[in-house]
């Protein structure tokens, strides 16, 4: 379907513009940066600035790919923003995924903004900084009615359909033009929560000409349209009707709009519904106190009962679809479970897809479960069980047609998204010069007559591990992926304090290198290796050209020996 | 749709049981082993012994989980067979893809005894067995009509169509009755070599009486049939006739009929052929060579010479379609290869589906490509550029119904499919016990009225790093998942060697862990700790035990202050 309107040329723009009109001075252009969420499908958060003001949109954490071995999280990085923070007018927030809300707690107390979203989103914030011990009280909800005067930018919201209830789009009204930032949307007439996307207000603004707009692409690839989240329900009944036993199902614990479809089911069928998992048991908590989720106070039992109630009585929402060790799921499938035990009539439902990362873990999780007897529904098997809550192509399109753009920046994707996005713009009438593609960093300057990218700003991933936030660096990581592979060879010399001479035999020890007990000879000859450097060097009192050559020897002879290349640590004890 | 046929019914063949027949004595039993490749997807290899003859079918090897930290290759544990390498008559193998051959080098010198299989198959044995300068005078080329006896076997095998020519399966004649072995196969009537599956051999056989099948059942969750290789030559063909530049393809080295459709194309359209990657140029020209492909001599050009030509006159079939760090495609994704420079009118077709393990990295390597400028075709936006070498549901029933085997062994799946296999073929007719859900090491118990498993023996994988083979085991591959993610701390020690006091001040040095030039404070508070510890047992000589104190106190440490959990090593130094 092509749609039959034509974005506004811009060669015409251009030939409006006049260079001696202040308006296009350096001082009066709009920066816009992505900190995180372009050419890259989580870690949102981008900076609006004109002159004296800023303004957010989102702060999202990322997820570690396979090479950041033991980061926990990825942070945007907010070096830009150091020494302009008392220009910051306020953090606006499209809705309650972690990607678009999850950085908040590490990034929030240093800057220190007021941060403006839907009930349910600031509700998901203030338990977060509760977790963190911070304070709730700029955190600030807004109605869709609502037009916040932030400096010189006007920010208003309106709703669109996601897979958490109070998403939205942004509209920015900006001294260059209206800006619209569409981040997750798709087009459901049909929702579970009966949010619709707001179209009518979405063209509207249109009408009143918008320079450019943000929006997801991330599912860009696909034909056609997304299904509507309402099918799931009959999806999930007909696996209950099936089920001898209890039903267990695992989503994105923030997926609400999909946890309400799992009550009804829950309802209609007597069963009862338990959560298990700290992180669906929050965002349920949080959900329900707010009134987004409609269920009857008796439907609930708390985890620690479920062995009370007859197997056939029993519905359970639990956390771990991805298959992370450790999550609720996982432990039931180790038999590790305080509350749950799965039994062989018992079903579990995988309501999620994985994730490219995640998928073989999610694999394997599903054959331990199916080891254990039960009756697993995945997608692989049985279509029908998870819909995604963002928008295919002809969604996108309509989205476009409805604001009218002159400019278009896809978001939320990577560069090949992006790039079958840019395809299909052009297919819509834009010019290539119209689509602007741009990566995390990429400075985009915006004047009422035209948009393009100049310069890049420093946005190196940011990595918490454990309770460190930005102690583990590329160093690191590096070490670990050595180790991880190879192992790790420690050398012992000690040499005397005063002299630095031989004070007694050198020493090597292995981890993850070679099984020692079975590889006696070969850590015997690096010792000899080891012995005939330093005596080779005999006298030699620069420690550091030492340790460089026993190093090199090293190297080269579990190299020819084993093909292996662990990291080498030689230690020079002074005694 | 469901078959007609009805299989025999365990019940009767167990009314003729009769516990005093020798027939079914324990000498009389065929064993049945998988040492892989069964609830298993790849290193297969099969067991087959009765009395004093043992065969063996395929010696694959199994590609490394992430949890196989730096592991190359998993191979098959044959300690099984030590005792009995007297009594192996035979290997044969069913086709030459490496999770069917790859163990050979690694495990055929230990065993050395005849390997049996098809000319094409042969060949690439051969050519492993060069590599790794192994003799390769029993490796023995059987044609479709010829019967080996094999002690009291009698093995044939029939043509099936598959991803690579001369795909077999084995029909077992044994005392206790026929067995069928079918491991990778597909109902292809159309395929690209003309080797189509011999349902009239298979429908012979099924006349005569199968005890048992052993059969792939990797894609039985996809219903209705695999579609023939045949169709993707016209996806090659439209991205060719799209593009200006260079057309790469990528696809698994081993997937020899695609290779031929690239041919065609080639051909077709007036492009010269090159070929990168080592595995990619050692298969074309072992199937070349052998007259498996039908390919002018003058199509083909060294990758040397790619340059000379201009872009749209050349394609390049190229290994990498896995992400693999530092295949060819990689190397080109990262302008670091020595001949190919991708360009902007460039095409590259993945013409490989992602296998779990590897999704991101395949993801990510078409990001890297589509960042050039190429114009990148992936299933994800282009079906119709991969269709599986494997039977869907329909076809898997159609060769049940063509052998009629009592008993059935789901092969080459993991237990979601043998699951959905025990399902569909309960479909069938068979009942519950005719369905042999087996793990890697069950031992298989077969008399001519029945088969159980019975017992299990040891089936550990056995790991290949580097040169090692067996030398990394379960202890080295768990240090390398703590330093992965935590990082490695030692601590150094100095004490005299006579008396065993302290003889210098203790030392701290981590890898991995944080970064030690930010983290000096910690690291010193750490050398603090260890001073306390050994001063709180000043005097104590046990240094196991002053070792353990010392780990214990930093352990806590670390976790209070970062939530992390290096692993601590702690070296007493001699001097």
């Amino acid at each position: 379907m092509k749609m039959s309107f034509k974005p506004k040329n811009l060669n015409q723009s251009l030939a409006n513009f006049n260079p001696k009109n202040k308006d296009f001075s350096k001082a009066n252009t709009l920066k816009i940066i992505a900190l995180g969420g372009v050419g890259d499908v989580t870690k949102n958060m981008y900076v609006y600035e004109y002159g004296n003001d800023i303004i957010i949109v989102d702060c999202g954490v990322g997820f570690p790919d396979e090479a950041m071995l033991g980061i926990d999280l990825v942070i945007p990085n907010i070096a830009y923003l150091r020494d302009k923070k008392q220009k910051i007018r306020a953090i606006l927030i499209t809705h309650g995924h972690d990607d678009h809300i999850g950085g908040l707690p590490y990034i929030w107390p240093e800057l220190n903004v007021p941060i403006y979203s839907q009930k349910l989103t600031c509700g998901l914030i203030r338990a977060k900084f509760a977790e963190h011990k911070l304070p709730k009280d700029k955190i600030k909800t807004v109605n869709l009615s609502d037009n916040l005067k932030l400096g010189v930018f006007e920010a208003s919201f309106y709703q669109v359909s996601h897979s958490v209830p109070d998403s939205t789009g942004i509209v920015l009204k900006t001294p260059v033009g209206t800006l619209i930032h569409q981040a997750d949307f798709k087009m459901d007439w049909t929702p579970v929560n009966s949010q619709v996307t707001d179209v009518g207000r979405v063209a509207r603004v249109g009408e009143q000409g918008v320079l450019m707009m943000a929006i997801d692409c991330l599912r860009v690839e696909k034909p056609g349209y997304t299904l509507s989240e309402k099918t799931i329900e009959s999806s999930f009944a007909k696996v209950e009707a099936e089920t001898l036993g209890k039903v267990l199902i695992t989503m994105t614990s923030s997926n609400l709009t999909r946890v309400q479809q799992a009550i009804n089911v829950a309802l209609k069928s007597g069963r009862k519904l338990a959560l298990a998992g700290r992180s669906m048991e929050n965002n349920f908590q949080v959900a329900r106190d707010l009134g987004y989720l409609d269920v009857p106070a008796n439907l609930i039992v708390p985890q620690e009962e479920v062995k009370r109630f007859p197997d056939k009585k029993i519905m359970i929402i639990i956390a771990g679809s991805q298959g992370q060790p450790g999550s609720a799921l996982s432990r039931v499938a180790n038999r590790d479970h305080k509350f749950i035990l799965l039994k062989k009539d018992d079903s579990v439902i995988f309501s999620a897809d994985p994730i490219p990362s995640t998928e073989s873990a999610q694999h394997a999780l599903i054959d331990t479960l199916t080891r254990l007897g039960a009756n697993v529904y995945y997608t692989a098997m049985m279509s029908d069980l998870h819909v995604s809550g963002h928008a295919a192509a002809e969604e996108i399109k309509l989205m476009i047609n409805l604001a009218k753009p002159k400019y278009l920046l896809p978001i939320g994707g990577t560069p090949r998204h992006m790039r079958v996005f840019s395809k299909m713009a052009q297919d819509l009438g834009y010019m290539e010069n119209q689509i602007l593609m741009a990566e995390d960093g990429d400075v985009i300057l915006a004047t009422p007559g035209s948009i393009t990218i100049s310069g890049q700003v420093d946005v190196d991933n940011v990595y918490v591990d454990g309770l460190g936030v930005g102690d583990v660096g590329s160093i690191v990581l590096r070490d670990r992926q050595v180790m991880s592979a190879e192992g790790v060879v420690v050398v012992m010399v000690p040499v005397h304090i005063h002299g630095g001479g031989l004070a007694g035999d050198p020493d090597i020890m292995s981890r993850g290198f070679v099984f020692e007990k079975k590889a006696e000879d070969l850590i015997n000859d690096a010792k000899e290796i080891v012995k005939s450097v330093l005596t080779e060097h005999q006298g030699l009192l620069d420690w550091r050209y030492m340790r460089h050559n026993i190093e090199e020897a090293l190297e080269k002879f579990f190299y020819e020996e084993l093909k292996r290349n662990p990291l080498i640590l030689t230690l020079v004890v002074e005694v």
